[in-house]
C-alpha cells in the first residue's frame, strides 16, 4: 500500500502515521515525493485494509497495490487451465461452440435444434431449465422437465450440456442433470451460491455480472475456486452502459485482460450482450478474431415463436454459416505468426 | 404497443403485419405518419412481447406502451402505502432515520452504536450478521450471533431493527430475528430470493440494483408482492458510473419518480452510494431536501477499527448533527407551501 | 509514481527500472512489499509520464501520484475563490439562485421572465443566444439580437446576465454583452475556447462535461486559470449514465469533491440533469442540501410554448416556491453546527 | 408521435390532447389500449416537437417515432457512400487501414513511421499536429509545423493523410495541407466546427463522442451534410463506461448499427479505446471482423520515447502482422456465404 500525504501534511503527522501502521504490524517507510510525501507499507503478506488510513490526519489518499487475487490469478499459476468436460476441452485449445435456444420449450424444439447446431459445429448444448425474468409474470422456465430434455439431449446427440442454476435449493438437481452449471450475470455476487458452486464437482461458466468491474468477476471466481472447484469457465455477455441501441455493450477488451491476469479460459456471449439478431453474428467473429476460447451462442428452429428472447436468436441457417465464419478467423492466428 | 414500418414498406408488408398480429388475437390498425405507417395494437390487456414483430419483414422497430407493473403502481393503488413494523411508520409520514453499524461486531460494539444513534434521533436500528463482500477472504459477518445481538439491541433499546438476508437457507433464521429484511443490490435480481421474501411476513427492505433501472427495480417489488407481502420498502443507493470519486452515483431523480409511479415508500441510502465519509453527510441532508420517506445511515463509534465499511462510517457526533440538519430540512416543507 | 512490479520480476528487471528511472533524472527507490517489490520515484517536481514506463519488462502497472492541478488546486491556494458581479458574490457567501429561460425567445418574454424570477429571489438573469442544438434544424437561439434583450435586461432590473458562447468567432461580442460568459457541457474540452475564454475579463461558468471526470474539469478549468482569468466558476450539470427516467444523473457527490479539492465556487443546474419539470425542484433542493455555491434554474412564463427544453422549465410560480424552499433550507446551516 | 395517457384519463382529457393538437395543424387520432388510450399524430412531415404535450393533463408520455435524420439516413439514400481520396475508396470496397502516429513530433519521426506502415499495408497516414490534451502543461503538437511534415510524407510516399481540427481559427490552415480533416471526439458536437466543416472541401473524419448515442452521432454528420458536404466518414473510438481496464470501451454494435440506419462508411479506432497496446491487436481484428470499412491505428517506431499516446501505440512489427491478420479475417467472408 502507499499512503499518499496531503501537500501541506507536518512532520508529525507523517510519523504519526507511519507509527499507526507499525503498531498495527506493518513496515512503513517514508518516500519523499516533488510536492508531497508518500508512505509505502512493505512486506505486507496481505492486502492492507486502507480505509481506516485515510481517516489519519493528513492522508490524502491510500493506494492499494497488493491484488486481491490468489487462486484465480496468472502470477499464481502460469499455465492455461482447460477444462474438460464429455471430451470437450475448453481453454486454450481451439474455439468451443457452445449453442442452443435461451429456453427449454419442449422435447420437440430441443431435439431438433440440437441436431441443427450439432450438425454446423456446435460442440456444447446450452438451454434454460430454470430462467430468470424481470418480470414474475413472464415465462420461466420448465424446471425439471427441462433438465430431463437436457439429459436426453445429451444421450442423443452426445453433445455435453450446460444449463443455469437459479439458487440453493435447486442445485442439486441441477448438478445432476447438467455438465456444465451455469451461474447467471444476476447471481455473479450471489455469494451463497458461488459456494456452493465450488464444492459441486461440474464445472462451472460463470457470467460477468452486469456491471461488475474485471476484479469483482475474478474475485467472484475466487469464492468457487476457494471452496475446491477449479473449474470455472468465465463468460463475458456485456455490460450496462449509456447505449440504447444494443441491450447491453460487448466488452472485448475485457478478454485480452483477463488471459492476462488469470489462467481461467474466458468466453463470449454475444447474444444477451446485443439484444438483436444481427448484431449477433458480428459481435459472434469478434468473439473469435480477439481469440476468446470460445462463444455462446442463442439458435432457435422458429424465433419468432420462441418463449423468450426470440429477437435475438438466430436461424439455424445463419448459425451455420456463422460457424464457418468463426472457424475461419480464429484459424488466421494459425497461418499469420501470433504476436502479442 | 406501437409497431412502427419502415418507410419504404409497402402495402402487403403492412397488411401482412395486421393479419399476423390479428392471428394472435389482437386488434391492429395502421396509423399513416409524416414519413412512414405505424401500426396500433388495441385492447391488449397485457404487454404484447414485441420480439416475434421486430422480425417481420418491413417493420422497423416495436414499441412497448403498456407498463409491466402491476401491484406496485400507483395507477393500481393511487395512495402512499406505508409501513408499520414496531410503531414506526415508513411512507407519507414524515422522515424516518435508520442508522447502525455496517456489520455487527461484538454485543458491546451494537449497544453502545445503538445507545448513541437512539439518542441522536435514529427509529430503527441496523446492522449486518451476514455480509456479502467482493472477497472470500474478507470478515463475512457474525451470522446467528450477530443476529442474537440485535435482538438484544430491540430489547433494551425498543428500536426494530433490520438486517439483510443472503440466501433461502438463512432466511427462516433471519426472519425470526428481524423486524424489517434486508435485500442487498447484489441480490435485487436474485427471483427465488425475492419469491420467498414475499412469503414472509416481515416487511421487506429492497436495495436497488447497482445498474438497475427503476424499473427493473419495481418489477423486483412486483415479484415480492405478487407473492403475497404488500409491505416493500425500497432504497436507492447509488449506482454504477464511469465517476471515480464516490464508490457510486446517488441518482436523485429516482426518488420523485418512484413517488410518481409507484405506492411504496422510498429511502436514500447515503453511505454506501458515498463510500467516503465526508460525502455522506451533504448526500443525506439531500435525500431530506429530496423528500424521500428516509435515510439509512452507517454510523460506528470507532469507524477506524470497523471490520467494514469504516471509511464511509459517521461518527456518533456527526451523526447526532446530522439527524437536527434532516429534520429541520424536512420541516421546510411544513413552513413553506409545498407544490409538485 | 509508483511502479509496482509484476511478482516474478527478477533482480535485473527491477535494476533496469530504477537505472532507466535513473537515466531521466528522477530518483528511484525500491520497496519491498507482500508479494511483489515496487519502486517509488522521489522528489519529481512534475507528473511523472507513465506511460513508458509501463511497458519496461517486468512491470505490472504505474501508478501516477502527483496531482496535475497547478492553479485551481486548494493545495495551491487554500481560501475559497470569491468571484464578483454586479455586486453578486459567488463563492463562500451563501447561495446565488441564477434564473431565466433556456433561450431569448423576444424581448417581451425576456423582459416578464425577468422580472417574475427577480421578484422570487434570483439576482443574475440566464438566457441563451447562441444554442447548441444536437439538431441542425432545430432553434438555433437569435444570435446577436438575443444578446441586445440581455443588455436591456440588466439595464432593467439591475441584474448581471450569463449566456453561453459557442465559438472562437462569435466569442469578442458574447463578452461585450454578457457579465458572465458560459462554456457549456459539450465544449468543456474545447481547449481553443477555453483559453480564448482565459484571455477574457468576464467570469467564466464553465459547465462539466457530460462525461467528464472531476479531474478532467478542473483540469479545463485549469486551462481558462493559465491563460490568466482567476474567475472560473464551476457547474454541475448531470453525467450521462445507464439511467434513463432523467435526461441525465446529477453527480451531488461532485460538489464535496471539487470543494476539497479546489477553491473554485460550483453551482449546480438540476433543469439539464432532470430534463423533466417535476424533477427539477427536489433537485434544486439537494442542491441547497449539499451546500453548493449557487443553482441556475429554467424558469419560463409558457413553457408549454417554449422554443426548447419547455419540458423542464419551471413556472414562475413554482421557481417562488423553490426560492423559499432553498433559501431556508440553506439557512439550516446557520442554525445548526456545521461539521465536516 | 403517439402520446400515451394515464389509466385515469377521463374522455374529456383525451379530447382536450387531440384538440391542442388539431390547433397545432396535426391530424390526432385515439387509440384505445389494454389498460390506458393512446393518441396517434398522423401524416406529420416533421418530427412532433414532444415536450408541450407532455404537460397537458392526463398525458404520461409522448414517444416520438419519426426520425430526425434526413440527409444521412439510409431510408434517404439506399446505397453506401463511397468516400475517395487521393485514390483511395473508404466505404462499401474492402477495408482501408490508417495507420501512423498520435502526434507528428519530427520530420525524421514521421517519415520512418509512414514507410513502415506503408511497407506494412497502410492505405492512408494519421498524425497529428494540433492534439486536445486534457492537461495545458502537456504537449500541444507541432501545429503548421506539423501540418508541413504531413504533405511531405504524403509528396514522398503517396499516402494522403488525415489530421485532427480543433478550432474554427486553424480549420482553412488545415484544410490547406490534409487530405480528410478530422473531428475529435471533444469536438463531435462543436457545432460551429461541423458547420465548416460541412463548408469544405474535404472529407471530414468525424470520431464519436465519448459519451454520444449513435443517434446524436448521426445528427452531427447531419450538421456537415446540410452544408453541403457528402464526404463524411465516421469512426467509432470507445464509450465511457464503469470499466477500468481500458481507457474507453468499444462499441462494436454500433458498427452495424450505423451500417443499418446510415449510407455513411465507419471505421474503428481501437487504439484510443484500449489505451494500451496489448488490447488494441486483437480490438483491431474485432474491427474487421465485424464488418466495419476501415481501422485506425497508432503506431510508433519508438513508442517509449513518443511524446503522446506512448502506451497504445504498435510497434511497426506488430503492425505488419496485424495487416495480415486484418486482411485475412475481412476475406473470410470472400469465401463464405454472407448472411446479414
Amino acid at each position: 500500500m502507499l499512503v499518499v500525504m496531503r501537500r501541506d501534511a507536518g512532520k508529525e503527522q507523517i510519523e504519526a502515521v507511519i507509527s499507526e501502521l507499525e503498531a498495527k504490524g506493518y513496515k512503513a517507510r517514508p518516500i519523499p515525493g516533488g510536492d508531497r510525501v508518500s508512505i509505502a507499507v512493505l512486506f505486507n503478506k496481505e492486502p492492507v485494509d486502507s480505509t481506516w488510513v485515510q481517516e489519519l490526519p493528513g492522508v490524502k489518499e491510500a493506494i492499494t497495490v497488493t491484488r486481491p487475487f490468489k487462486l484465480v490469478s496468472r502470477e499464481t499459476k502460469p499455465e492455461d487451465t482447460v477444462v474438460s468436460v464429455g471430451g470437450v476441452k475448453i481453454g486454450n485449445q481451439g474455439m468451443v461452440i457452445i449453442a442452443g435456444p435461451c429456453a427449454i420449450e419442449s422435447e420437440d424444439q430441443a431435439m431438433v435444434i440440437a441436431e441443427q447446431v450439432k450438425a454446423a459445429g456446435a460442440e456444447i448444448f446450452r438451454g434454460g431449465a430454470f430462467k430468470p425474468r424481470t418480470s414474475p409474470y413472464s415465462f420461466q422456465g420448465l424446471g425439471e422437465a427441462g433438465l430431463k430434455i437436457l439429459e436426453k439431449v445429451r444421450q442423443t446427440t452426445g453433445m455435453p450440456v450446460v444449463t443455469e442454476v437459479m439458487d440453493l435449493v435447486c442445485f442439486d438437481m441441477v448438478e445432476a442433470y447438467a455438465d456444465i452449471v451455469q451461474i447467471g450475470t444476476r447471481n455473479m455476487q450471489n455469494f451463497s451460491l458461488l459456494r456452493r458452486a465450488g464444492q459441486s464437482k461440474r464445472p462451472v461458466l460463470l457470467k460477468r455480472g452486469m456491471s461488475a468491474t474485471v476484479e469483482e468477476w475474478l474475485m467472484a471466481a475466487e469464492y468457487i475456486m476457494a471452496e475446491g472447484n477449479p473449474n470455472v469457465i468465465l463468460c463475458e455477455r456485456g455490460v450496462r452502459t449509456f447505449v440504447r441501441h444494443s441491450r447491453n455493450t460487448l466488452d472485448f477488451s475485457a478478454v485480452p485482460v483477463v488471459q492476462r491476469e488469470s489462467h481461467l479460459p474466458i468466453i463470449v456471449d454475444p447474444s444477451h450482450a446485443a439484444g438483436f439478431r444481427d448484431q449477433v453474428m458480428p459481435l459472434a467473429r469478434a468473439a473469435a478474431a480477439v481469440s476468446a476460447h470460445g462463444v455462446m451462442v442463442e439458435v432457435h428452429n422458429e424465433p419468432e415463436k420462441a418463449r423468450s428472447d426470440g429477437v435475438q436468436s438466430l436461424y439455424p441457417q445463419q448459425f451455420e454459416v456463422l460457424c464457418k465464419q468463426m472457424r475461419a478467423i480464429y484459424d488466421v492466428f494459425q497461418t499469420t505468426e501470433r504476436l502479442k
